[in-house]
């Protein structure tokens, strides 16, 4: 098994000025599932409610991806509403109910424990190590998280840094993290915490990777029409796991291959402008491998000089 | 005369995170004279008043700019005073005391007239349209504008757009000036008011030029410690235009030229980068062409892929 996700499996409500849907698909697994799927075999490791309608998740299953880690246990289905402005960079989250989410222990089985590519999603980075601890002999360790750890939970989080092989925050997270505002300082001292590389993801403006002691920057996609960039970060990260997964790419002793890392980017990039395209995960039910590939060539395209 | 200036030289009062100045050399014919004139012979046309302390303009003297169409008149020099916080993409006015500057008439001598390159700074589109009757033939024409000529000035900046090749504002003015919130859309409308080509600076997230029917994108600058953005947008088209003079760019017809503007897109980045490294002009009395062509293949180094 290549690709391990750990998050969470939701229902979303969400607002938008372009619209508004009820108790659709989301969840950090999903949206990164959803998005790396396109590109290498994903398993999930999360956990549903009985009121979760797993019918919906059929899309990713005939693509390959393994549900065997999905629990389904008595309860309701953790469940997280917002609403966006016309900033769409900022959401106003309205209310979240963690449901069954509240007591996950996340379980890897046999196959999922050889995983060797791992994308810890936004959660207790008290759970995060203890999938890792689970984890026979990863390869590769990506790890998002927030602000609500980053304040709560933050020597389990420090804890698990030095485990981490790419750090995946915005901007506002990685000045956090560091207290420091701006943003390479920042960077920089987290990679002295002991994430080995950090990419900082700036919404419509775009991503930064630090790795070693450079960097790499990529452009936001821009959109026409934007109606919901939730989970963007989630396929942001399913695209630039999901191309390294696809390449073979790990981190053996500390050399990074920093031209297939920012071609990870660019993926990610380009998995999260889709993403923003419709309302949940709605874009990558038709997505297909050929658009992406255009739109990379794309971002070529309109970056080079 | 290859390029023309025409804009304010002012006295700046700046206070930022990192420190005040009093009275210091500012204005936008002498940010983009300070940038440009590292890459090209530069001619200003402005005015200045009794006050004005012409030695400080010996360094753009030394380096070739003309200083002929600098009017010295009775009165006090255009003065202003802002104040930035810790987001350093926005200034606060202060003050403002037009002074010299409330009657200025730019009148191009018989050298200006015959400039094939000229960027009309940020002035009442009306001034700005009288440069254009007296030039003679300019090759190419590029424009600023800010949101109180927009709403104050529409109909002779509407006037003034379909004799401007590339109109050089900041996102908030491109969607004021179009009426439109999506920055792709606003562009594209403002192309269609008349302007060839628009370039859409938005701070320390880089800058879309839009030409033709595609786009090409830079990322900012990271720059550890920024002192003062005052004139990066000047000192970007000085950039900008400084290269495409220095390499005999023209706008033949409706042709333009992609490679050609998008390596000036990234002098620009490079010119407004440098500008926010110290206070006022500060950084371009001992800048270097050598340093300057660095910093552009660091650009070329952190975008590609």
């Amino acid at each position: 098994m290549s690709l391990l996700v750990v998050g969470s499996v939701a229902l979303d409500s969400v607002e938008t000025p372009f619209g508004a849907r009820e108790n659709v698909l989301g969840g950090s697994a999903t949206y990164f599932a959803a998005a790396a799927s396109l590109l290498t075999k994903v398993s999930v490791v999360g956990v549903v409610g009985e009121d979760f309608p797993l019918g919906e998740l059929d899309f990713l299953q005939k693509r390959g991806v393994s549900l065997d880690g999905l629990e389904k246990v008595p309860g309701r289905t953790f469940r997280w509403k917002g609403k966006y402005g016309f900033d769409l960079n900022a959401a106003q989250t309205l209310d979240t109910q963690l449901n069954v989410f509240e007591h996950f222990q996340p379980k890897l089985g046999p196959e999922a424990r050889k995983a060797e590519r791992i994308f810890l999603g936004n959660i207790d980075p008290e759970l995060q190590m203890r999938v890792l601890e689970q984890a026979e002999n990863p390869r590769l360790v990506c790890a998002d998280t927030m602000n609500f750890w980053i304040s709560g939970k933050r020597a389990a989080l420090l804890k698990l840094l030095p485990r981490v092989d790419v750090l995946m925050v915005n901007d506002g997270e990685v000045r956090q993290l560091a207290g420091e505002a701006n943003v390479i300082k920042a960077a920089r001292a987290v990679q002295r915490m002991g994430a080995k590389a950090v990419v900082v993801k700036r919404g419509e403006y775009g991503a930064i990777l630090f790795a070693d002691g450079c960097h790499f920057m990529a452009p936001g996609y821009l959109l026409e029409d934007v109606f919901d960039p939730t989970g963007a970060g989630d396929c942001f990260a399913g695209g630039f796991i999901g191309y390294l997964a696809e390449h073979g790419f790990s981190l053996e002793g500390d050399h990074i291959s920093r031209g297939m890392l920012s071609r990870a980017v660019i993926y990610g990039s380009v998995m999260g402008s889709f993403c923003c395209e419709r309302f949940g995960v709605e874009r990558f039910r038709t997505l297909t491998r050929e658009e992406i590939d255009a739109r990379f060539e794309e971002f070529r395209k309109f970056t080079s000089f």
